[in-house]
């Protein structure tokens, strides 16, 4: 196969040339830019210094057709709008890493992204790259929506519950923290070093962007879930998103039930680690890799149920989970070029 | 005053002598302990070099009648039961940062701490130390029990509501965030730097020794609660305390309701900052200060209430609240030797 | 005294507002802008929040003459070179952070900053602010030119070396680190999270401004030193400097007799701590502090001493510096204000 | 080939299961232990479930000679003194961690480790495996004395200069700056996670046991060379080492000179990075990759040349490199299973 990237100077393209330089199928990359043609990635990021020597490309439809088979668009909010369409018509696969297609009403984007959505015939063509649960569409797209960091956590620490009827559905809350590369690569006053280590901060309360991609899924999965409450944290560390999720159970129940629910949904997913009893995940326990680990428990006392799901926000909940959709959409072996045991300490 | 402090070389400790070294009213400070007599303290805080020259002394009832007025308890577990009924049979005040003497119901503190209880007529003494709401009680008490660091985000956060008909009892959901410091001056494998830098946890799920003195608290303050969820993180920082805590609301309100809530609760408060429309507090801005700052907001969509409490756990939520609790008790201005405009970045 | 700071939303600023806020001669603070005239100082820093509710003042050299006694210029480079001569002429005492005014000679500044040096007739009047060696002339002065904060670490280090006739005077190395405040506070790719976590770095090799500021005290004490050599580094933490300083023995010497050495330059100094036999300060020692630690040693197989000296790069680096400056320009106990001890951990 | 890993509850042990997880030519990995047997190694290592289940195994020779071909020991001081023979005389490979047969005089080692020195006849029979300097003898290898992290860093950048005639060979400074995880894993107060963050700190000052290795090599590459001096310092981070290393250039030279004698004394090495004029590396640059990457610049004014050496100290300074040592003693292409690109950010 031959890749193209769109967007590689951010995070999540470099995170991609570092996933996909161990990918057996991948022949060659190739990068694009609309904004910085003719700069060699190494100029961007030293650490590939010896390991791509590739300059940026200017974006063009007729090179891009001849020139690659899968675009991975890792851009800004927008991009993916302009472009996804034209590069699937081309011929070419496309994953996008942006949120511009997960939304499928445009004036729910509207409202949450406060900019334009794109046009409805293109984002009725994307399908949700979430792979646990939509592989078999996942397997004939054209146009991969590449789930957030924040819902791949929630949305696979919620689904076994949702799809059952153990739960009151208006009861939902999501106490979400992220390392800061969520954030990207620009510089702002928020994630300037001397402001955010030894800190730990609230952001965007009842507003982020990824509360509608969560209910939206979570409501395909059961007509009861309406709106959830969703508060994202940011913690003092790069990497790593920690969901920790709170459901009134409707029943009295046990652990064991839940774990068991938990086990058989996951039982043949590889990125997806239910941990034993009374063991809860770390983030750093998942640091670099494409795992999706789930602890739970339930308070008898209050009736409530605790769920943690820890990811790489990089990793599973950006690149890491694009790469899963190309091996699955291209027939490769889901974990192909995944099998990266987490990095400790 | 002449004032006693016994452990000191726990952080609670470290953190009195660094405050009461600008306390007007504190003539001399006299360090005891049952474990390292004889050490220089500034052979444990090599920080103290030149400012505390004071060897550790062997704790004597009758010395410490004789030489001190107040005996701050900086201790591990077990240690006040022991030792603050006898202290304050001297004759001296007593103020105990340990959880000893905090729960009312020994049998409830045996089934959280796992340990034996201290004898029921010394607990009965003991006066919750939370001057914004125990004001009066601790003008004349003669032991404080300092509240925990969690309890006294949690409690300063959700008083108003708790004590206001605006929610619904049995709601409220409780997620806090702290820094490694809480966990006291031991290493341990959790609180190793490389197992706990870059990376984010949870721990003591349903199980924390804080859970029963927050819901001893909204109990007293209000009968319709009776049991909270509560999850405690660790942060890869060192100090720091955030409580998100999420209540149901018992019927539509507005934000400028709540604030003015708060606002009023807290008006002649000087260690309670409610924070303006929109802004929300985060642990750095209240480092190193006996600040309380809480920021609150109310979903339209979900009808829930989301509070925002940040302390600094070493100090509004230890040894700084304690020396406010001193100040009350000896009549002087609360804040005497706590104006300390927190340190940032 | 009446006091103004130009400059109060940089971290020097900040810390100036921290300081002062205990300085019980300090009856009234100004704060002065020149881009944000009109903004409420709290709306940049919420952690002042009902401590300092002042808005910024457009400069005015008739109104500051009114306003206050003296003014602090927290101010990036070429704010000094324009404003420190009227306001001085205007009868205010100067104190001015920046770099503007340490160097004598302006081709030595063109050359390093790479800017337009201020007019000789001004850097003449300033007085190089370092307390324990240029006490005398401090006291008289009018305009202070504050120290660097590399130098100050350094140079205290240095001192009582290169006043003896013990090493070899083109030998002296000096291996910097410092946190990240001491970059500033406008966001940039080398200070962005993602990017200075959990990483450390070298930078402005052989180039930083500090190096002639250093050499130019070091003549000034020794005519025999002439050039050093000096690289900083970027430490994964916001506060603190430690000079690792690495000289050639010009003979055989002892621990024993650099420790008399340094402990007899430092006698009577309150805020340098010279540290005993096998004890090396770490930063977090001097942490929000005022103080400057040394350790040192000699090792005899190379005939090298090794000097460790911390600091806190925004007090003692810095404001705490600038405050110990007006102190003794005033007549005030030179402590006054300043007695903090370290915040630890 | 089946390897054996001894010390696998190690950061170094742990290192080798994330590298050897992705080797082609490793079939089966067989864990030991002289004090964890029976333990699985999830239980230490949470991160790994589902990856490796398998439990620690008592130490057997006769079953070592069994069950595999090659043996790492990732072990503390002492370990390998004792098995390493035994080991290689029942027929396999030994590849060791710890320092226990680096130093060739035993004196040496006992006056630096403070405890016993291996038998001589084995500390004879050991290779020192630093790849691009010993690779023909490690080809014939039958045990593997793997370099230390700061000797590998430090070595790595002074062999191009200590083999030329450049320097004046008595100047050499390193001063060295490591993340935590070179201490290991046991909890200690130096590690804390409360003493260790936000704060920066030297150790082991003229004592580090790394000081007679790297004095060893040097002395072994060029006679001129006996003492170096060496500190080491604690960055608040996991991962990384740098080393920022001075040397006086014997008579003038340009940084041109200087890099071209670096690249081609480096110029077929994969795993060593020299950077182009003006840039100089940051340790998360080659995080947890095995490259070492050298940035270097000659100061005109004083006639000092600085090089600045990175490694990941977990893995080209550990792990990775035993794997590099593994594959050129079996033949197998250098790189195989090495191919990580650093993970950034």
């Amino acid at each position: 196969m031959r890749v193209g990237i769109i967007g590689a100077t951010g995070y999540g393209g470099a995170e991609l040339l570092r996933l996909l330089n161990q990918h057996p199928h991948v022949q060659d990359i190739i990068l694009y830019s609309s904004s910085k043609e003719g700069m060699n990635i190494q100029e961007s990021y030293p650490h590939l210094s010896e390991i791509y020597n590739k300059e940026l490309q200017s974006i063009n439809i007729d090179s891009v057709k001849e020139e690659v088979d899968t675009v991975f668009l890792a851009t800004p909010p927008g991009v993916s709008s302009e472009w996804a369409g034209k590069i699937a018509e081309a011929g070419c696969q496309v994953i996008d890493l942006s949120g511009d297609l997960r939304l499928e009403d445009p004036s729910v984007y509207e409202a949450w992204y406060k900019r334009e959505a794109a046009p409805s015939s293109l984002i009725q063509k994307a399908v949700y790259g979430l792979p646990e649960w939509n592989r078999e569409w996942i397997k004939s797209a054209k146009i991969i929506s590449n789930p957030g960091c924040y819902p791949t956590a929630t949305l696979l620490g919620l689904a076994p519950l949702v799809k059952s009827d153990l739960i009151e559905f208006d009861s939902i809350i999501v106490d979400a923290k992220s390392g800061t590369s969520g954030a990207g690569r620009s510089p702002s006053a928020i994630t300037h070093y001397s402001e955010m280590n030894e800190n730990f901060k609230i952001y965007q309360i009842n507003q982020h962007k990824h509360v509608p991609e969560i209910e939206q899924l979570l409501h395909q999965w059961n007509k009861k879930v309406s709106t959830i409450t969703f508060q994202p944290h940011l913690v003092p560390m790069v990497r790593g998103i920690m969901a920790t999720i709170y459901v009134k159970a409707r029943k009295k129940t046990t652990e064991q039930e839940l774990r068991e629910l938990y086990r058989e949904a996951y039982r043949h997913e590889r990125f997806v680690r239910v941990r034993p009893d009374g063991q809860y995940p770390a983030t750093k326990e998942v640091y670099g890799s494409n795992y999706c680990d789930i602890g739970l428990t339930y308070d008898e006392r209050t009736g409530r149920i605790t769920i943690v799901s820890v990811i790489d926000n990089v990793v599973k909940g950006a690149s890491g989970q694009a790469i899963q959709n190309f091996n699955i959409m291209n027939g490769f072996e889901e974990g192909t070029g995944l099998k990266l045991v987490p990095m400790y300490p």
